[in-house]
């Protein structure tokens, strides 16, 4: 029997379509990838090429190197093509009442994961990943501090299909002066359940999916990683500290240390059983200077690209999900950790 | 310079990155896709195999022909592989506060678009369009009367990244005991804008864009077809009826005479500036049995799917589209109607 499913985190409806369910397995790619070289003198991310890219912001380098030359383990430099523009103001506009907008600014980096080219992170070392999201919390603290941002959105996109069009490992963040509408619902939606419940609304589905237990996939002292209930898409996986953090910039170190490897344990589990796919993944991080700090709690959605979406989906908003994430999480739980 | 623009029909955001933007002319598709043949004999929707789909609902077909026989024009038969089930009811289910839906009921129908394996809209003759578009107002307005349906969704699939999974010329109607969450803020922001300006949004939004001219691709007597303002990516293309009316089922036979051949118009161009991409269109047709008549107004969007979405846009629901709507408008103008 097919489920309508209401996701009541981000408000959004979804379609669980048992009768047409395909089996975890079946979502396996056989296409067998051509390998990447460690190295290519081509690529502007890789090693000796620093020079290719804008000037380097941040990174994480020994302290013996200088901006720019050789020797990083992650580096963030802005998007040679931008899709928004750093340097300019905030600057209103209106015209007939209908067409409205901002012209202009906004911050687009890239984070240069590793140096290698060839990897990912399902196959970096786990102290590689580590680097990279202290590098993500750096860069967020810095963009926090300029008051014309209002949304600071990471996220990584890996692969064709994803909208990956560099093959070298790299994260994006786009700062926006604008509240996305659909944050601005999910913020809407968690406040409207503290107002009432006196508790945080992912705090509640943190312990009611641990209760539940079918849904989880991994849980260490710190996060637990699931299927939601309502997944937009088969293997659609959520990452949530348990600890109650409005930001994501006010993550504490321990805890970078254990979503670094708990991001490596389950994007391997996704590489190994659904054979490399096409992702994305983003860090729903609540609008920078957080107010109501009581009521909101970050957490990072990976979304393999497993099926494309359809008409249905892009009219509606409805996505027709074609497994259960209760096998889908039964299915993950099966494939190992890796070394 | 890049610009945020909002959509303030749909209330999203959307990015026009025009330091990154492609020339029109960019995004057409050399792929020559193998031409399919007239007719399939494998095909469960060619004339000859009725009997593969479950039994008709409706048929654009000659009187003296029988249902599930040779000689239709479209048929209506019900999606072997359902989303959703007609014959169940709609059970709401709660548990823990927090994981909640309705189990079962829905409806989930399959248009035939044509006898003919190989064509499309774009290819497709005029009078089969009109018979198509008929039968699209014919099959709402049976389920606009089942009281346990509050949304008729009526879209088309064309092409593998869009969705479709038969190659055969189709379209689908999938109806909802819910109003989907996109649609619900849509009606809102109509509600909204009429209760303060004493107009319908749409209708104003039409009024604006003939009045820039700038975004128009086509007019005809009674619609418009334009690039919305913010495009939520390269070629999204909006039909709109200049007459105010809040339910495609109360379209017009003129109306539908002539939006069969705007939509054929915008198709062919299309087909033949992009080179045949995949696509989507919808009819956003507003709920079932629609309340407040003054306030909304149906209208078809179609979405080519020119570029991968990535994981900005699934994150924060702000698509960056990479050509000016103003750009793709003129593109479009300038391609010769078919004949």
């Amino acid at each position: 029997m097919p489920e309508f499913r209401q996701n009541r985190i981000t408000g959004e409806w979804v379609i669980i379509a048992s009768e047409r369910a395909s089996r975890p397995e079946d979502f396996h790619r056989d296409v067998s990838k051509p390998k990447p070289p460690t190295h290519n003198p081509a690529c502007p991310f890789c090693p000796g090429n620093e020079r290719m890219t804008p000037t380097e912001i941040i990174a994480d380098r020994p302290p013996d190197t200088a901006p720019d030359s050789e020797g990083w383990n992650v580096r963030v430099v802005p998007n040679k093509y931008p899709a928004l523009d750093p340097s300019s103001e905030v600057d209103w506009f209106e015209e007939a009442n209908l067409f409205n907008g901002i012209a202009g600014f906004g911050v687009h980096d890239v984070f240069i994961d590793t140096p290698r080219h060839d990897l990912t992170i399902a196959t970096m070392s786990r102290r590689a990943v580590e680097k990279l999201f202290f590098v993500y919390r750096a860069r967020y603290n810095q963009l926090e501090k300029n008051e014309k941002i209002l949304m600071i959105n990471i996220f990584r996109n890996y692969g064709v299909k994803a909208g990956a069009s560099l093959e070298h490992p790299h994260s994006q963040v786009l700062a926006t002066p604008i509240i996305p509408t659909r944050t601005q619902i999910r913020l809407n939606v968690a406040k409207e359940y503290y107002d009432i419940h006196k508790r945080c609304i992912v705090c509640d589905t943190i312990e009611a999916t641990l209760k539940a237990k079918e849904r989880v996939v991994l849980e260490t002292e710190r996060f637990i990683v699931f299927e939601p209930f309502a997944s937009q898409s088969p293997f659609e996986t959520w990452v949530a500290p348990k600890r109650h953090c409005a930001s994501f910039g006010e993550t504490l170190d321990a805890e970078i240390v254990e979503l670094a490897q708990i991001m490596r344990d389950i994007l391997h589990r996704i590489y190994v059983g659904l054979g490399d796919p096409d992702y994305n993944y983003f860090i729903q991080a609540n609008p920078a200077r957080t107010k109501h700090r009581d009521k909101y709690h970050w957490f990072v959605q990976i979304m393999p690209r497993v099926v494309p979406s359809v008409g249905f989906e892009l009219s509606s908003g409805i996505y027709i999900c074609t497994s259960k994430p209760e096998d889908t999480a039964r299915f993950l739980r099966s494939i190992s950790s890796p070394r």
